[in-house]
């Protein structure tokens, strides 16, 4: 691994920061300034196996409260350096990859108690506090806050917040932009900024700043909702003969005005690979077909590599595997009853569209791994592949025909199945993964390596293009709940249109000097 | 009355927008001008009552079409004409009165047939449409826009999202904020803007025009959520042995997850004056008091102004009076079995907070007379009364003192009575009414009108002062749903605070000449 090397400009800043902020507040540390150059974007993670950090910042600071943060941004905007609010670093666009280099602003010591208010279903938490956390902390008071993205163990309220991120159970609590009532912030002038809860009048400016990716202000603090920890929960399996009739099912649901606590859909062969779908309905990876059996297991980077390198071929062996579309289906309630009559509903709904309850063992097998699978890439990338996800959101009607879409798109590059979740009236999200092939391990030698990452990058793009261009191709939205970052940006005045004059207005705005996150959502 | 007269600019407009739009579309003639130099703000009404328009705009013109307000917009950005978008005319605050004089850009041409996709659950209607015939058109086709504000038969669709309506129905399908997806406008310099549905990416720009008044964008379309009307239907009225009870149980109601297409709860007087509120039970006014028959039917003009001048008397009386708070509680769904299980459970958690089930009868009452109480106002103004509503909302905690506190700095000034609607997790919003002295009738003689209008406009600030006053050192929002317009203005710095800058910066950004809605938000 080359790190990266402390700069000029660099050097100066930790002298002034340090002066600002006190000694232990700025570094520009090799091993401080790598762990700030990238995100856990798929594509980054190329780079580091290729032992590489081509966007490092020439400084991380840790400011401890707002007004340090604004002392900050203030100090940036006179000298006209870079600031990149920075949170877990588990976001996976890149969104707060330093393109421009400058300060590499790390918010995780803004990580105080959270102000609970049960009675009121309020809690404010300062934006550096660890998502898992911060739930563990409002599970002691009886509380939670219903968000459970995959990255619940490694993101923060503020990454929430600055990506539209989204839990498994938005479905009954909503997405992080339906959780948040009013912010604090620091704009691009070093300004303390703090929304009006509601709004009651004019604009809102909460729901301006919710998405935006640190490109118009620092988000420092947030007043959440948050809900008494249901005691009861009903987890169970529903086996779809078809999609179509999962889909059905999903959107028969939300019609009816019941809120799951998961909905969660998988094609036949995200089912298959669960190791839930299959007809016998066995739980053991091991009665898996031999080849998908490496790619769970992911312990021979040979045969991995292997197959990956034919992809339309692994899809269709795949695909002609027997599975069918499972459901994970949760609800949960302050009593046993609650949770069960509602889940006896959501039933008697998806046998109309022709489910079979399995009962509560695939659910229980999911809630136990869910967390899990983003942690299964990492010998994935070791093996010399690549794995990442693409959600993207349409309406009911056009769903269908979005999932076969994409994976046509994307067979050729990457062997990829789906799931469909986060539930609205007016349609849901799918999740897309993609397994493609990254090159071999990474090489000793630096010439070598750097011509695998070209390779690497080349396959990783043309896969995502293809896949992307399909969605838009079906009316998809871009993104669902993992932003835009450096990944998504040559789509977005494909989303936006005549928007993106606004946005770059609401930029000048909010950051007349253009110093928060610059190069990110085309600002 | 003393209709406007002319001006050299508007006779200078007439010609340059007739030939930009056509002979029809554009008049400085005296009735037109007077037309849009007001809505239904009490203030005003005062002023028409006074014989005077004392802000009429230069010239009215009605495009046909977004194309048309654009090129209005852009000739009055190269003009430097303030431009004041106008829908029905019936807001309460003066948001429409041109009080920089320029173009009234009148939009109920834009009221082409919606465009309902039920299936989607999706409405896309022009800005000009009138909100009841939107209403009737989708019930033709079985769907329902679930937005019944009390101004349903005079406002438009554009007017709805400028000042951020709600409706009886809002705890079930929300507010109009709520109900939006997409917007088109037209911005300060003449671009049509269309938003992103959903978005899933960026800041939300349809939020951040939802409730900016017309002072950042003239809104000219919108796709809103539309729901299958639903045919059973399930109407109570709950008597409670105190406010704090009959709040207990709306809180009750939210934290249950139960949607209730109405929970008003009426503070005594207020369910007095409806007749509906006596112990008895009685649906006459004839079994009111004395003095309170008065003032409903509101016939005797002598009458009134004789009660009204001693509002402290006049509220202390009512006071004595023995009622009870009332509550119309109201559930819908697709079968009656659904909205009877949820009025059910509703009924059993009213009953937790000692409410009396007084059957279908107070209900059915209110939603017969439900659109009239706004226009009962007519002949109490005409009497010499002005009659008001403020609509503030708070948290659960302070709605108690918050009733009493806005009450006891009322009740110097003017009869004062409320009902509590719009219930979400968090807190309710209160609507008070006051009725207060405004003068004798108009009189013929000029200085003498003059006079008395200074007079009556000088006891309708007082009112509201102390009203405003009271309810902001209680924490209260400034508005809920009838927006700021020329009324709320000189608070809207106390709610906003910081975020006034911003509001600045958006207009600069939206707006850059400053031509829309001049004067109006502070911008």
């Amino acid at each position: 691994m080359r790190l990266p090397v402390p700069t000029a400009r660099g050097l100066a800043l930790q002298r002034d920061l340090r002066a600002l902020l006190g000694e232990a507040s700025a570094s520009c540390d090799p091993a401080d300034l790598w762990a700030s150059s990238r995100d856990c974007w798929p594509r980054a993670l190329l780079w580091t196996r290729a032992g590489i950090a081509p966007h490092p910042p020439d400084l991380v600071c840790w400011p401890a409260n707002v007004e340090e943060v604004a002392r900050v941004v203030r100090y940036a905007a006179e000298h006209e350096v870079a600031v990149v609010p920075f949170g877990g670093g588990s976001g996976v666009c890149g969104g707060t990859v330093p393109v421009r280099g400058g300060i590499a602003l790390d918010l995780k010591r803004l990580a105080g108690a959270p102000l609970l208010d049960l009675a009121a279903r309020t809690v404010e938490v300062e934006a550096g506090l660890n998502g898992q956390r911060l739930e563990e902390l409002l599970n002691e008071s009886g509380a939670t806050l219903g968000h459970f993205p995959a990255n619940l163990y490694s993101s923060t309220v503020g990454g929430w917040l600055a990506t539209r991120s989204a839990g498994h159970s938005s479905s009954r609590y909503g997405k992080v932009e339906d959780l948040v009532l009013s912010l604090e912030a620091v704009d691009g002038t070093g300004q303390i900024l703090r929304t009006v809860e509601g709004p009651s009048t004019g604009p809102d400016l909460t729901q301006l700043l919710v998405g935006s990716e640190g490109t118009l202000a620092v988000i420092t603090r947030a007043k959440l909702r948050c809900w008494p920890k249901p005691p009861a929960h009903w987890l169970r399996g529903v086996r779809f003969p078809s999609l179509e009739k999962g889909l059905k099912a999903l959107r028969l649901l939300q019609r009816a005005g019941l809120r799951p606590s998961v909905a969660r859909l998988s094609d036949p062969i995200d089912a298959l690979l669960a190791g839930r779908g299959l007809p016998g309905g066995s739980a053991e990876s091991g009665a898996l077909p031999l080849p998908l059996r490496f790619l769970v297991r992911a312990g021979q980077r040979e045969s991995v590599r292997f197959l990956l390198r034919a992809p339309l071929l692994l899809n269709g062996v795949a695909e002609s595997l027997p599975s069918f579309p499972l459901c994970i289906l949760g609800f949960e309630g302050a009593r046993a009853v609650e949770a069960e009559e509602e889940g006896a509903a959501a039933l008697r709904l998806c046998a109309r569209a022709g489910g079979v309850d399995l009962g509560p063992a695939p659910g229980e097998r999911w809630l136990t791994h869910r967390y899990q699978e983003s942690h299964r890439a990492a010998p994935l990338f070791a093996a010399g592949a690549f794995v990442d996800t693409m959600e993207v959101a349409t309406t009911w009607d056009r769903l269908l025909r979005l999932h076969a879409a994409v994976r046509n798109a994307v067979a050729p590059h990457a062997f990829v199945f789906a799931h469909f979740s986060h539930s609205y009236l007016e349609g849901c999200s799918i999740d897309f993964t993609f397994l493609g092939l990254a090159g071999r391990a990474a090489s000793a030698d630096q010439d070598e390596a750097a011509l695998e990452l070209e390779e690497a990058e080349a396959r990783y793009d043309a896969c995502w293009k293809a896949a992307l261009s399909a969605a838009a191709a079906e009316g998809a939205t871009l993104s669902h709940h993992h932003g835009i970052g450096m990944h998504k940006q040559i789509f977005l005045t494909r989303e936006h249109g005549e928007g993106m004059r606004q946005l770059r207005a609401l930029k000048r705005a909010f950051d007349p000097r253009g110093i928060l996150n610059p190069g990110k959502l085309l600002l």
